[in-house]
């Protein structure tokens, strides 16, 4: 998988955007409607979310999704 | 594939970038270091693309990933 750095960027700010809702990962899961395991590998970086799964996290956290994907670092090329 | 409506949304938006720069879907391609029949479902909205692919798109346009998200409609629920 390529763009390893930026799917980590991603992973973590997804994170800080859930926990600045407090919500839980299940939570989050259950209003995106994915599974649990698969917001955990996202946000561990470990998974490369398309783009249905991005539309579906930025829906439920009610940001669009230039916001949802506009993590720190994430353009930079590794 | 759920949010068909934003994954159209999006195809049309990569076409319109890709066509602003005067390159073919062959050429994206090669930059992005992608498959050309992948160019050509991602904008026909047939496909959703991964993180990744969106990560190596955004590259090879040289604009930040929220900007190649950015498409008008993306963010409505369908």
């Amino acid at each position: 998988m390529k763009h390893t750095a930026g799917i980590r960027a991603f992973g973590l700010h997804l994170r800080r955007l859930r926990q600045a809702r407090k919500l839980t990962q299940y939570a989050l899961a259950d209003y995106a409607d994915i599974s649990r395991p698969t917001v955990q590998r996202i946000e561990k970086g470990e998974t490369a979310a398309s783009l249905d799964v991005l539309l579906a996290l930025a829906h439920a956290l009610d940001i669009p999704l230039r916001e949802l994907v506009d993590a720190p670092g994430i353009d930079k090329l590794a």
